[in-house]
């Protein structure tokens, strides 16, 4: 099997704010569907109310309440925005799960919001404010029972847009590659992939070459489709297939492992031709991660 | 096994506005991955931006493009909002997902907004609109190969809110309930379970008692843990578990069908005591969607 | 996108005698859990027990008891071997399994083998013969409940060893259109696909060339790391990848439908380049299932 | 909510025979696939060719070939019953399964069985052995590549039949408990559930009362239905549900460790009034797993 070659480039990545939480329930299924729910319609700043996604599975013994939980992380901009994004998306994907509790994965950040606080008045003043599992909590009854949240959750800062592009010989082998990648980034504490099963199928450029009130559009160089319509394709001849997998990540070092990480998984797949990265010269994103160590 | 007693009221159902579309992918796996994120962060018109959900699977031999696919409804209030739903849902949700192509599944509706000429922007210049599986379509080049769209995508009236009370001697009891009659309703044409695995497990009220600014809070009289702090419990000493169901349909006779099936699901499952629905006494909503025939 | 060639060729099927099940839940994830450990370990004749599969999902609409079910099917070569396979599989992996009842799809089969009665000996004498769902069927007290299983289950003729080889530029290409025939099968009443994910990666020829205590051997002429190393690969050069998918049917006709079903299905995914099938020269298998029409 | 009570009692658990692989496949889903297929039909020694199960989710990085894998356990009573499950369920549904590659878990087993040896006839002479990760490893050349193994693989003793008993008012409390207490289990190294969704329905006595060809038949001192028709009724008058959980280590401690997280786990749930297990006076296993401490 031949390996594929390594582009010596960089991925360019952005800061952000981000929260990171637990959300437990009865049985892991029950914490899945929590977890899926409150992330969805969250893979991009350009036209999602977030960037959301799984972080991790954390098995009963390492949670605070004993039962199996699902940690996420939600990331925007500014951290009011944020704010909304958690209130929201605990308030109506969370609290009306079955059987969920939510915890704070971030409890020594200096930026705490009081989101069970405010939560809380869901209960219409028959909320408590409790001490439980070491921890203040807002009991809230509900139907099903009493939902449990920690009063404060951290808010800190981020790492969007860690990206590799895997070039094959067909769509298919691109694909499975970028599955492999997933699932090796998947075991990255504090590193979600936003976009749907976190594969990007239509990786873009920064605005458009004709449409000046687009934000972003195809990033045609990297079309196979394209490839023999226009002057500057990237693509070599025998390139079928490009996917993209994006991550977002809690530090810098989470984003770089991610990178190296997905790097090895790639590399398990067969006819991957060559693994790339998108940047914009380096000019927009703090951070550039590259490649080739 | 005892049946459940089934009170003599009925579930108030509003007016809504819908989009119902087919997503296709190369496999099963990969049509329900974006089906899955298009509709996430989309349980209730309080805090998401849509009421959103999986309506079915559809097979290949019955999809244009003979691969397998997914139907979903899109709900808001007003067309203009669903429309932006659509752009945003389907742009970064289903555009971004692997091999998808998306179809219209109300040809037939006066409303028709031309979602897919607009995504085709994207393409940045390279977008071609074109004839194929007897639909007009647009053809947008990606890094993965080609994503088709179709043109125009219909916005019918839609019934929002049909709901069934589940109340049981155990959560547990009533939470299985509730997921046999999400399976129920899964099979009918046209009608969503937008919750977290179709299911409520902090069902509200309007407004609230204590807080002006709070639109909906927990409805303290179905609240097993409340049922001897408050006077007006409707809850019977043994009832320890309440789950509601709620769901929206293109039509309302498919929310009818969707209760009398959830009704006929949730029979089958032990130490189920009552089943209710949820009103607010005839004044705000269309419909009354009765329980017993 | 270039349609595979599909060889003018068939498919060569055996006679087998097979039972037809349903198995209803509480939940569809139930009663999948109870098929899919009942079914497990059913690949091939060859070394397994049993064939075995889950047919479809079955709605509770359209089950006896109004739950969710899935039908499966348990193939061997004689009919004393499927009623031992019955009893076995049904007894350790239904009976023991969370809320569970089981139902005859067979009824109108000439022979019916007493499953229900035999298997009700483990209640040990509290086991009782009831009328129920206008059915006869058998009631066992188990420490979750009572356990329901019809009396006779019907054992029919059956057709085993329909096929189709795919053949693609890379194994991920040929590995996606068998899934993608898959996911097209499994809507066809009557038919399964036994192997794991119902895609066979090491499809075999019957004996072997060097050793004769072999019943089955590697299908040498259409491996592809062998292409430049045997005088008679069948392989074109820039085949990478095969994948075999291999289904039983309860009738002929079921068969040559899932046959079609899945050539419509394979066309449907990029670089695949031939649609063959396996074959023994029409000598062995009483069936020939032909390719093009 | 009250904990449940726990009987001061013991499972009487046995000397068993066992295998300990890693599965590894391109994706983690196939990887599942086979290794779900490979530990079907295998619930209890009573009426399986083995008890059989999925212990862990291996991550890329702590497999030897950088791909997700699955570990599986499969138990019989002496080893050459072990050594021919291994070659019928890894030939029939590991080799046979997309992408997939086998390793030893347990090389420094006294006892070593060359399957990889075995398996490889079915190469036909094609056949390599390689030195590959370190270890020594038979390359099969098959229709969708090569398929990897170990040559050897040690069988080990182990410990069949932990259990334990989990009685609640009602069968839904019950079983969401065995599925807690389930999750709980999975993530202890060297511990498989083997019952359908690791839980078991329809425990059972050791032989019968009434019929002497019967070797288990079912525990009616803990069915539900039974209550009130026998003498000898250990079930409390509002206990309506019983479900067991039954686990196989590979050592005694495990076994000990997956008893005490199980029962954490169950605590955990709502309306359980009871932890048991089962036992036959201690004369018949080697092994007393005590419920406290």
């Amino acid at each position: 099997m031949n390996l594929p070659e390594i582009d010596d480039t960089y991925a360019e990545a952005f800061k952000t704010k981000a929260a990171h939480l637990l959300i437990t329930a009865a049985t892991k299924k029950l914490a899945y569907i929590a977890a899926t729910e409150a992330t969805g319609f969250g893979t991009s700043f350009i036209g999602c109310p977030a960037e959301a996604g799984i972080n991790q599975y954390i098995p009963p013994e390492k949670t605070p309440d004993n039962r199996p939980g699902y940690s996420i992380i939600i990331c925007q901009n500014k951290t009011a925005q944020v704010e909304t994004q958690l209130l929201e998306r605990i308030g109506q994907c969370v609290l009306t799960a079955a059987t969920t509790s939510v915890f704070n994965l971030l409890p020594e950040s200096d930026k705490q919001t009081n989101l069970g606080f405010k939560l809380a008045f869901f209960a219409d003043g028959y909320q408590e404010k409790i001490e439980k599992y070491g921890k203040t909590m807002y009991k809230i009854p509900v139907m099903s029972g009493d939902f449990l949240i920690e009063e404060n959750f951290g808010i800190t800062d981020a790492v969007a847009g860690g990206n590799l592009f895997i070039m094959a010989k067909t769509q298919q082998s691109a694909l499975i590659a970028a599955e492999a990648a997933v699932n090796a980034i998947e075991e990255i504490p504090g590193v979600i992939t936003p976009f749907p099963g976190g594969i990007v199928a239509s990786g873009s450029k920064v605005g458009s070459k004709k449409y000046e009130f687009m934000h972003a559009t195809t990033n045609e160089e990297y079309c196979p489709t394209l490839k023999n319509k226009i002057p500057n394709s990237k693509l070599s001849d025998d390139t079928n297939g490009v996917y993209e997998i994006v991550f977002d990540g809690l530090t810098e070092e989470s984003v770089i492992k991610a990178t190296k990480t997905a790097i090895e998984a790639i590399k398990t797949i067969p006819d991957v031709q060559k693994i790339s990265a998108g940047n914009y010269g380096g000019n927009l994103g703090k951070y550039k991660i590259k490649l080739i160590d």
